[in-house]
Order: structure tokens, then C-alpha cells, then sequence
């Protein structure tokens, strides 16, 4: 057994080598595994990773159904020329880009890009459905896989050739209306983390000169993880009308004036997987809130020859009412293994919420509860097991976020000036919140030491330095303060 | 509106020019676009064909994880030396396979395939994944898309060079777990045609000369096409044990042998949308089943200037009604159309059930519900409206099933000699039934002058000529007949 149990711990260290331990969880809980020879960026998604990918995904999709958006599904290619048409106004993904330049045993007479998002070929379909002020608004999304060739070390769910995501592209009749689902999609990823995922984020916009390509404002949620890197979580995008002048998107209005649309798009992608792993991981392994967890509870009978029969008809008794309440619940009645090696194991991939059953259980008509994060044992009540299950997962998902939270607040740190930003972030990474007068030079001399950057500025209404006469000025140049600014190492 | 009303109607006819129809309805009834110019063959789901897809997506994937499959995904890409590996085995895709050979601005050493199908990829990492006789049976699925470059004319759904679909991949202890893995495959596809797209469908095997590369054994589904095709409306494959063999899937048995596993692969594709769409759509537009439908039901209100309140009031009621009992409804009070109008529009649409609702009503308490398929109107009581919906969408569903049942019963016909087949296919169409000696070569004295092919064979147990004893001769060579041919031109 000593073997096996050597196998199920994790040997890296959470603080110290944050990347390796990362690492080492992704591949011992069975998350993912890297792909073939000569596909180096490439990952397989193995079922427990996919699982709470499944699951945030029905997590969003019911929210944005529930808010006027349609799935739809693009070709997987898009032809050069349509990417060509798009650099009218963005230098776009070229660099990144596979193309496909053979196929049916034929060269093509044009080459295909592999879809590295879809602006380019779905907004001419957008163009084609919009004819009057009511297509508008028109909200299309898809789940789909999007490559993009970057010449990075794989890190599964971070850095990946190809990667899982979806990509929503709306169009509206006014740019107010534009903003307002802009926002509508990033509140939604921000409940993803919070509510899911057990993950407070910062929410904002990304620095003027840092917008996706053609957009007016790019909207951002950041995560913070252990390593004290920033991760962008999910960006939604007010793209203004510089696509629809582009691709013509335009309708007849109510009082029959043409009018260009506005439009906007938004992407989360699989990195929340990875954002959620490092977040709540430990070095047992794999953490994982109730909700996304594709087990849920794993009931472990504890018996001696003598008490076997008894404690395994409890068990499963317990197993069968938690499963027809619709808790994903496994009994773990497997002879060959004992009990410790069980609880590492569950330990390991994940299960949020152990049920231990021995004679004593049995006899006083109790169970014992044993929570993933931090193994606090609680002795309840035989009957009403789902409910107290539920009340249990309630509570496993408040311990996680209250620690996520303590977290970010500890790493939340301010400066005023160049010397403090770089201290700071050297000493401590986390985020450095500072006055900034809203030029791009002034990032540059915090980049280009720190590789830092600005990942993310405060709303206005949120920042109390928009209105610019206050007296403070910007941590670098010295001139008048028009917004704050978080610097942040960033993956 | 006399120019509106003309656009909504369907010119071709279902029975004379059923590729004609099918391409207006998908058209008009917004199921589908095609693709860019420089990209025939691919085409764009557009939401109402995406709704129904993901439907029939949540009810066999809700059937797959009941029976142990889980979700999983890999990559986008297969290395040119893996599907080479694969030819150890099979012919395999390579004539239809688009080839990626540039990526990230450089020549890739190897090209990469775009996935035709994944057993060469999904197989080595089964193979690392299986250890001891516990890790079987595995089984996993994934929903994509894969690209195969056939140059035949487009026809969306049917033919496209890049199509949605799930593909199951799993291994197995022995033969016989993985024939019965194969047929909880079939019978769960049966399934989704039965009972949620109300089509009946022919389930058997494919002759020998015929299975996927590398199968032991293909078994379908057929679903006869309103032109007297057959369509293959989903396969099931057992692989034997060519694929573990080849790519090294073995396992130590419980007697601490190493043994080769068995494997199974199985896939439906969005060809279903295209079978359902041309099953039970006709001349007014696009037919749904009540399960699939993104609009189950459509409200519309009947009023003149001075009853407008009362009954707008009163369908907003029904509406919200319907929408609480978890109903997809939807209440079209729009001005600027009237309800003949609305009605041409959403029977073009395919909403099942539609419910006027004008002063009679209001006075009386009641509904006027009126049937997609058949255009029957009922009037019915006001209370209880959730339940009565439900009622008629079983009964509605009912009529759709026993309309294509009828039309498949009368479909299947019976000849014993090559003229009988032949005059029978020519002037038919559909299947003909026939003793078979078992023999490729007798397939092809019909193959070749009609294009008509043995598309089924029942299954041995259902089949009363696999004695052979009992004095049925081979239609074509007169030998002893050894099983029941189903000929048919296909799709």
C-alpha cells in the first residue's frame, strides 16, 4: 500500500513552485493529460476536468438564455480573405494563426484560417439577418474550440494551442444599448466566479491602449492567483460601430432612417478551469466547490469482518437517498483498498464532502461528515441526509470564498509612486492600486523591469479619480491623476 | 402584406422535388445559411436548428451518463503519423481529410489532420489509461466537430464538410461486454428517433462488406426519407479487437493475466436535424415534435380596437401560465402584423401547437388550440391550461409517429428475383426485402445499375432465414439464402 500512497501525494509545493505543483494536480487528479508527440500545446480533457467544464458551461448557458441569447455554431474555418477583410480595422491574429492549405488530396486555392475567434466570419451573417430596428438586438453565441498558435510553454486550461471557450457577438440599435449588454455579460462572469467557482474578482476595464483589437472598451474580470499573478477571467467587449462599418451592419430605424448598429462581443474560456484549480487547490490535491464538482460526495464504509453487513447496508442506504435527491454521490465499497487510502484518494480528485460510516455511525444512527478543504469533521444526524448534505455544501462553498476573499483583500496593496509600484510588486506581486494620469507611457516603467502592467482600471463611477480635481497626481509623471490603475504581473 | 405572405410560403413540392423543398424550407424556416463563398460544403447553424440539436443533445447525453459514459475532449488535431499508424488496420480518411501545414507564420514539420473521426488519437490515450481489469469498462464520449473534405454537392445536415456530432469510444474485458456496449449504443439512438423526433426507424447491421474500417461488426439505425431514400441515421460499431491490438490497449486480467481489451465506437451526427426536418416538415414550412421544438407553443392574440385590453390581458396570462409550468411559449402581440400573418410565420417556423385567443374566447373561458402537423383546432377550458399543453403535445407527437410509421410500413416491400428488386426500387423506391445468400458479389448486379444498396440486415435473432434450412434461395445467385437484405438507395 506504501507505494500507492506515494503515488497519490502531491510533491510540490503550493507557495514555493507554484507552476509545478499546478502542475502535478492537474495530472494526479486526473484532469488532463499533455498531447501526442509533435502536438506540444495541445491537451486531452479528461472526464473530471470536462465535468466541471460541463458544468459551468450549463451554469452560464441558463444565464444567457435567460437573457435574450441563442446558440448558434460557425464553420470551424474561416477563409484569408475574411480575416484579410477584418484588418481594415484590427491587425488581428495573423501571427497565430493554423491554416489549412490541403485538402481532399488537393491544394486549396485559398488558404483557411482555423477559427482564432469568429468577428470575421460571423459578423457578415449578423450583416445578412439585421435588416430593421426589430432583428435588433440580435445575440448569437457559440461553444465552440478556437486555435491560436502561441510558442509558449503548455500550461493546461492557461496556456493552450487550442482551447475550449464561448464567444457571443451581439448587435443593437444604439451604442447605450451596446454598453448595457457589455455589462450584462460581464456581471455574468463575474457571477460565474463569485457564486460557482467560490472566486471573488476584481471587475473593470482594461487601459485604453490595451483593448481587444477594434474595440472602444474591453471589460474585464481578473483573478488572483497564488503565485500572485493576475489572470484576465473573462472580457466582454463594447466594440462601438468599427465592425459593423465594416462588415455593413445596418437597419432601417422606427422612423425609417438607415442607421449602422453597434455592436459587442464576449468570451470566457477554459482558463477558468485553470484560474479555479490553482485558486483552491492544496497539497492533497485537487479542491473543488460543491457546484462544479463532478462527484460531489464519496461515502466511505469503515467495517471490521464481523460489522461488515451492517455498516455496508447503512451505507448504502445513505448513498441511495443522497442519489435519489440528486447529489452526485459515489460509495466507495471497494475491498481492496482501506480506508486511508480512500480518503487520499478522494482527497486528491477533489470530492468536496466525505461521509465516513463505521459500527458506531451505525449503532447511534449518525454519520460523520468530513469536509475537502480543510478536514474539519462533523458528526450529524442519520436522517434528513440530503438536506444536511446541501446545508454542508452551503458552508464548504462559504469557507472557500471567505478564504479566496482574504486572499485578494491581503493582496490588494497601494503606491504612489514608480519606486513603491516596483517594491511592491517585487516584494509581494499582488496588485498595486495607484493614481495614473491614463497615458500608456507612464506603464511603460513599471513594464519594462517589472513585466507588469496595468490589468485593470476601476469603472468610472467606481473611481473616485475621474473627476481629476482632487489633488492627487500620477504615481510616475507627476501630473494631474485621471483614474486609478492596478499593476499586476499577469499570466 | 400580400408581398410578406409570399415570402413565407414554401414553392417546391415535398413530393416532387423533395432536394428543392428541403433546401427552401431550411432556408425559410432560418435553420441554416451557407457558407462563405471560397468555403461550399460548410454551412452555418443559425439558432432555431441549433435549439433543436442542443435538444436532442441533453436527452442521449442525459442516456450516456445513465450508462456510465462520460464526457471528455481531445485535441482538434491528429498527427499525420498517428493516422498512419491507424493504416496498420484500416484504409482510413485520407483522401478526405483537410491537412493543416502551417502554423504561428512557419512550415510544421508534420502536418496535422483535421480530426475526420478521433479513434487514433482517443485510442493510445485509452491505452494509457487502462492498467487492470478494473479500469474497464471505460467509455467516453465527446461532442465536436469533425471535417471530412467529400466533393459532393451540399445539402445542410446531410452533406457538409464539416458536420456536429458525439463520438463515443470505449473498451471492454470481453467480446461480449463490448457487444453489448454496441447495442445500448444502437438502442439509445432508436431512442432518440422513436421517442423525442418521432421517426420510426429500421435497426440491424451492416453486411460484412461493409462496416466501418476496422469494425467486427456495424450495426444502425435507417430512417426512410420522404424520396424513398434510405438515410443512415446513426452507427454503432464493434471493433473487436483490431484497434486495442494496434494500438496496444491491454489489460491484467482479474487472474493476473495481461489481456487485449475490446473495443466499441459509436457516433450520431446532425444528419438527424436533416432526417427530422424532411420526415415530418411539409408545404407551409418546417414540422417539430413537441421535445425539440424551441417554441413549443405560440400565443397569438385576435382583437379589434375595442376588445384589445381584455384579450391581450387574458394571452399574457395564458403565456406567463405556460412559461411558469416550464413551457417554451411565446406571446406574439405584435401591431404591425395581422394573425394570419403570425400564423403563416410560425407554422413556417415549426411551432407545434398555436393557441388564438380572441373575445369568444375571453367571454367563454376558453382556448382554441390548433395543431401543427394537421392544422386541427380544438377549443378547450382556460383552467389547467399547463396540463391540457401538455396533452396535446403527446397528442401531437402521436399523429407525427404514426404518420411516418404509416408511410415506412407502406415503404418496405418484399421481392425474391434481381427483376423483382430492381422494378421494385425503380418504381418505389424505399426498401425492398429480399433472401440474401450473404455474398458481396450479389449485391452488386443491383448496385450497379440502380445505385440502390443493401443498407440492413436484421439481427441474426430477428432474422428467420440465419437457419438456413429452410428452402429460401439468394435473390440474385439461387444459392441458399442465409440472411434478410434490405435494399435501398441511400443518402
Amino acid at each position: 500500500m506504501s507505494d500507492d500512497d506515494q503515488e497519490l501525494g502531491i510533491t510540490e509545493s503550493k507557495s514555493h513552485n507554484t507552476g509545478e505543483w499546478y502542475a502535478e494536480v492537474v495530472q494526479k487528479a486526473g484532469l488532463a493529460d499533455y498531447g501526442p508527440d509533435g502536438m506540444s500545446g495541445f491537451i486531452v480533457t479528461r472526464p473530471r476536468a470536462y465535468g466541471v467544464w460541463e458544468r459551468l458551461q450549463g451554469f452560464l448557458d441558463a444565464k444567457f438564455k435567460d437573457t435574450g441569447v441563442q446558440n448558434a455554431y460557425f464553420p470551424l474555418f474561416i477563409p484569408e480573405s475574411y480575416l484579410e477583410r477584418e484588418k481594415e480595422i484590427v491587425e488581428g491574429f495573423d501571427p497565430e494563426v493554423a491554416w489549412v492549405t490541403e485538402a481532399g488530396n488537393t491544394e486549396l486555392d485559398e488558404r483557411l484560417a482555423v477559427r482564432p475567434t469568429s468577428e470575421s466570419i460571423i459578423t457578415p451573417y449578423i450583416s445578412q439577418w439585421v435588416r430593421s430596428h426589430r432583428d435588433l438586438p440580435l445575440r448569437v453565441n457559440q461553444w465552440c474550440s478556437v486555435v491560436r498558435w502561441e510558442a509558449t510553454e503548455t500550461k493546461p486550461f492557461f496556456r493552450t494551442k487550442e482551447f475550449l471557450w464561448q464567444e457571443g457577438h451581439t448587435a443593437h440599435a444604439t451604442a447605450e444599448d451596446a454598453w448595457e449588454e457589455t455589462m450584462t455579460r460581464l456581471d455574468q462572469y463575474e457571477s460565474v466566479y463569485e457564486d460557482l467557482l467560490a472566486m471573488p474578482v476584481l471587475k473593470g476595464q482594461k487601459p485604453d491602449h490595451d483593448t481587444f483589437p477594434g474595440a472602444e472598451t474591453t471589460t474585464t474580470v481578473e483573478a488572483l492567483m497564488p503565485d500572485g499573478k493576475s489572470v484576465q477571467a473573462g472580457t466582454s467587449h463594447h466594440l462601438g460601430q468599427s465592425f459593423a462599418e465594416a462588415f455593413d451592419i445596418t437597419f432601417s430605424d422606427e422612423d425609417e432612417e438607415e442607421r449602422t448598429a453597434h455592436t459587442t462581443s464576449w468570451g470566457l474560456s477554459w482558463r477558468a478551469l485553470g484560474a479555479l484549480i490553482m485558486t483552491h487547490s492544496d497539497e492533497q490535491g485537487l479542491v473543488l466547490p460543491p457546484g462544479v464538482a463532478p462527484e460531489q460526495v464519496v461515502v466511505v464504509p469503515i467495517w471490521q469482518e464481523d460489522t461488515k453487513g451492517d455498516v455496508l447496508d447503512y451505507a448504502e442506504g445513505v448513498a441511495d437517498d443522497l442519489d435519489d435527491a440528486g447529489v452526485r454521490v459515489e460509495l466507495d465499497d471497494r475491498d481492496e483498498r482501506n480506508p486511508g487510502f480512500k480518503f487520499n484518494e478522494h482527497e486528491l480528485n477533489g470530492v468536496p464532502l466525505r461521509i465516513e460510516i463505521g459500527p458506531h455511525e451505525v449503532e447511534d444512527g449518525e454519520l460523520t461528515l468530513v469536509h475537502r478543504p480543510d478536514g474539519e469533521s462533523i458528526v450529524e444526524e442519520r436522517d434528513g441526509v440530503a438536506d444536511t448534505v446541501r446545508d454542508h455544501f452551503d458552508e464548504i462553498y462559504a469557507k472557500l470564498y471567505a478564504a479566496a476573499e482574504e486572499t485578494l483583500d491581503g493582496e490588494v496593496r497601494e503606491a504612489d509612486d514608480r519606486a513603491g509600484i516596483l517594491g511592491t510588486l517585487g516584494q509581494h506581486g499582488g496588485y498595486v492600486k495607484t493614481p495614473w494620469c491614463g497615458d500608456e507611457a507612464c506603464e511603460e516603467p513599471i513594464k519594462e523591469p517589472m513585466a507588469a502592467e496595468i490589468v485593470m482600471v476601476p469603472f468610472e463611477e467606481e473611481d473616485p479619480l475621474v473627476d481629476g480635481d482632487h489633488g492627487e497626481t500620477c504615481a510616475i509623471c507627476g501630473e494631474d491623476a485621471e483614474r486609478t490603475a492596478y499593476f499586476a504581473k499577469s499570466y
